[in-house]
């Protein structure tokens, strides 16, 4: 994995590190997946490498392969969890220019629900001129982290 | 490929069946990359499968893998044309109830520039709730198709 410098006040590496708090889904010797501090949805997931890169680009093949197998586990999990009915959103903000407000790579698994539209649209679209509201509190996340650990069913490393 | 029921009258079969005109970026036995015709940014680019599938759990491994590497490609191709400046964003609107319009899976490639964040926003808002507004002319999305082309590098197959 070609690393970017990590700036020293990056919180991804700060959570990959245990020296900030996360509510934790899913870790392995490369990858985590944490609930967003700041949910467009309930039930929201960053899929984040563990080493600081910043861009897609900068993972090889296998990272990438990796990344979204993940994904696809991750948006399963959060399904049979109940958070999800009928659909699910990944979004990767690739770059600064891209409302990638950490640069450090993170995929956004997003549970959706019939209806939820306008509520997800708004909050995406406050998200991505900065504005990020409250952020939900610590012990509910870890709640739903462990509920959704509990569906999660990690594809085998190939 | 696990195949979905495809409805007759299902807009990205119609494409890759050759019955519907599009703007073509790629297209190989299996993928079609065409330009979006509601683009959200100038650019905009849908990855779709040849065979009607709903939902990104329908695609094997193998397919998903092929997915996001052609997509990692779109981008740097986007950016070697000129479309994107320091970011992109991939979007996956998986299931109706995540604002997947079109009941045929696809990914959106939109590239990005600085200082587009509040363009980018409320036109995504639009299209969430559905509002596409005037679509861009045939003629200037076969340019701006042609121009991506022309920096595209199909990863091998693997």
């Amino acid at each position: 994995m070609n690393a970017s410098a990590a700036p020293d006040n990056c919180i991804f590496c700060g959570i990959a590190s245990g020296r900030l708090p996360a509510s934790i889904v899913h870790e392995d010797s490369e990858w985590m997946a944490v609930m967003d501090i700041h949910p467009i949805r309930r039930g929201h997931v960053l899929l984040i490498p563990r080493r600081h890169v910043s861009r897609l680009a900068e993972l090889d093949g296998v990272e990438q392969r990796r990344l979204f197998l993940l994904a696809d586990a991750i948006l399963k999990a959060q399904e049979a969890a109940g958070y999800a009915s009928g659909g699910s959103n990944l979004l990767l903000n690739d770059g600064v220019a891209a409302n990638q407000h950490i640069p450090h790579l993170h995929l956004h698994c997003i549970p959706r629900r019939p209806g939820d539209s306008l509520g997800f649209g708004l909050r995406l679209l406050a998200r991505t001129v900065g504005l990020f509201g409250f952020g939900i509190k610590h012990a509910e996340l870890d709640t739903i982290a462990a509920a959704i650990r509990a569906q999660l069913q990690v594809p085998p490393s190939q």
